[in-house]
């Protein structure tokens, strides 16, 4: 069962029927091919779901215990099972997450997968400094809502508009404009955006650097480097070998001297 | 006292009661809730400023001079401080600063203490750039008051306005429509502009660099590193090794030869 | 006729021709200049174009089977080629990418032509990434099709506008207020939104580091690396004399001990 | 002479009399200001500028032929030769331009001078991709005149208003609205602007990359680099001697055996 799995032509079949329905579902969104071909990709996109579950089921018996060790199979799990649950209108949100199973691709395909696997290995040494980041959106947002609720309260009328009007001015969207409307009432208001502007970028230049600097240190050596290694490396056992003669010296000078003479 | 201070349940409690009033302060916030359940958070207010205050005056009867010379405690006093200030009406400014006690979290936890203490540690460095940007915005600032003040008196009537809209334009929000509003008037304008954008824009390039370098000077070794730094100086040890056994070797051969032959 | 090919002067003059050519073919956009000597423009570039067919036959008759190894040779035969082909009307688009001409001017100056190379050499180290961006772009535009499509048509009606709305999203031009256009209907799209925006702009970061780690490594070693690698070049080879010293003195000691007494 | 000018109080009044002019030039652009204090103000600058003419001079005086060689002498002619020539109108741009006295600071404080100068350093290490640059904005500019200037004329009608909508749109500020406006009327030209922005994105992280890689390699070695340099020079050191001693060793035993035996 294994083996079969693991054949490349059963996994590159498998990516293409990922590709084929990632492009059938986007087709779906079309009025134009819905209208004329709707049938045939509705058709195709259960096809597709059926491939994924009997690949899925073959893989839970293929590698039994195993299975369940490697996170990416929970991820596949996941997005085939969401596709299973019925869902309740043309509309619905679930209906629009079907999509998610492109995501499959970053599964099925090696290379996108060390790549993300990478992505996830920096989160946790940013830890610190998103935590940081939420705490300091979240002391302006109270802030905000507190100084600023009453007199713009389509941008700071409640918590939640605070922080996604806060979140917004953090990416440098248009906060020349929330700052004015702030300004027309309250004219010391330009203190609060520019500090929090400082801050944020502050902040957020110091997550960037520890991306930056982890990556770094987990960066293969250069060529330079590795011949500098080597060399090191080498010289190490020579200096090794130079010490042991030097030592079969000392060793016979000194002790059977008379030995040596008597030959 | 410093004993019970230090206790990590101890710790623990500050720190909730630190998330616990920082959530409250935030509900207070909703209009909904505060009409329900305004009576328990302004209750829970209390009591967490009464536990800070107990919290504070304990650690400096335990720590005694030594509370003195960490600025973080004088960083909690402050906060702290802040908070028993009675303010004046139920907008004041004052009242929407309680929320900075949140910031009590960074000096309770020791991982943020660590990394809001690294942020703190590269602003020095960065001084001369910092001076450099401030007098290129000055100066730009006044240019456009000068020549732009009487066009567009909303955005540069006054230093204070010129000085804002340079900063905005400095973080790229909207400059286009800034330079377009003052080109109508002054078709050479975009000289001003792109001149201080593509200015600015170098500073602070070479601002970034400058806290990028230094992070990175400040980095732990990468292990291919100490790897390295590990083999010369285990060769060093070795090559000292080999030169005392010369030097031995040299000795013997040299001095009492005739006792070594007499042997 | 490859050695006056490579003469610095016919280099210089190609060169020359082609900065005029992109000149007056920048000059032919200005209705002004038209008037008055459109006729002299339209000369200068027949005459340029001439020059280019001349230098591009010289060319390949001189290298022979060498010519089309050179991939830049290939950009220039296109980019001729283009101006070859007759247009049909004085707005159509092969005119407009005329200018591309001005391109030539990368293949003939090397130190431009070395500067696109590496641009284009750390191509592929980012091709996982960029894969992996397209497919967030794509299923994210897919989903917004789905749900903001009957809300916002302007901006989501069908795929393609979709895909365009999230590039520019992406790119933090005025997300706020698309954000806000289909929050009016959808008061939860921000987490669609957000998750977007922080989903892509960390895999841009990552796209922009695996650049700048590239770049790094293929960068030449530093003053101070170099001299660190002369030193371990020159220690070895004084190592390897150490030791063959060595091989020299237990040699001697060892072997003809009779023969060396006999000396 | 000299003696009198680098003398540290001197440098330090001269600091002081640029600030207090810088901030004097800042405060007559304020109306209140002007009204009471005009007459002071112009006084001070006046004061100011001749403090600055005696000062040129004297140094002119003092260092004779060397003041010619260093260019931030050159730099002080300007800044002052600029305020010396009279300014026909109260809103000519040349009397705006005595602000950019406040940039002798720059040359009279040596930490700024320093930045400035290695900022400086990093210009020509940059000039192909600049150049690369700016011949991707030439060309865009010709070919979005030609395409588009008939349709938007207000951003595209001549090649001026075409390079600066690039430039804006290179910066990312507003690009979205701007392709809006000519897709309303081109459907196909969103395919420019995403070249464009793709492109001009590629061609900006490069030109950061080349100036961080220049940084970097300039910067001083961090700490263990340093150790590790001084191990090897140490170790160069003691493996010499270490070939010294061998030989010392090999003559000995080589040459004089008889006289050593004859001791």
């Amino acid at each position: 069962m294994r083996v079969v799995l693991e054949l490349p032509v059963v996994q590159r079949v498998v990516v293409g029927v990922i590709v084929v329905n990632s492009v059938t579902i986007g087709m779906e969104t079309s009025h134009f091919l819905m209208e004329r071909v709707g049938g045939v990709l509705h058709l195709v996109d259960r096809v597709a779901l059926g491939v994924f579950v009997v690949e899925l089921v073959a893989r839970v018996y293929g590698y039994g215990r195993e299975f369940s060790k490697d996170p990416w199979n929970w991820f596949d799990v996941v997005i085939v099972g969401v596709a299973l649950v019925p869902a309740s209108g043309p509309t619905s949100v679930l209906r629009a997450l079907r999509i998610l199973r492109a995501l499959r691709l970053v599964s099925a395909v090696p290379s996108m997968r060390r790549v993300v696997s990478a992505l996830l290995a920096a989160v946790p040494g940013m830890a610190s400094i998103i935590g940081l980041m939420v705490l300091m959106i979240y002391i302006a947002a109270v802030i905000a809502t507190k100084l600023f609720g009453a007199i713009v309260p389509e941008r700071f009328d409640e918590l939640p508009q605070s922080l996604f009007t806060l979140f917004q001015i953090m990416t440098g969207d248009d906060w020349g404009n929330v700052a004015q409307e702030v300004m027309a009432h309250r004219p010391w208001a330009w203190v609060f955006f520019i500090v929090y502007i400082l801050a944020s970028t502050f902040v957020a230049l110091n997550l960037f650097i520890a991306v930056v600097v982890n990556a770094m240190n987990d960066t293969e050596p250069s060529p330079a480097e590795s011949r500098a290694q080597d060399d090191l490396v080498a010289m190490r056992q020579e200096l090794a070998a130079v010490n042991a003669k030097l030592d079969q010296i000392l060793m016979r000078d000194h002790a059977p001297e008379d030995q040596r003479r008597g030959r």
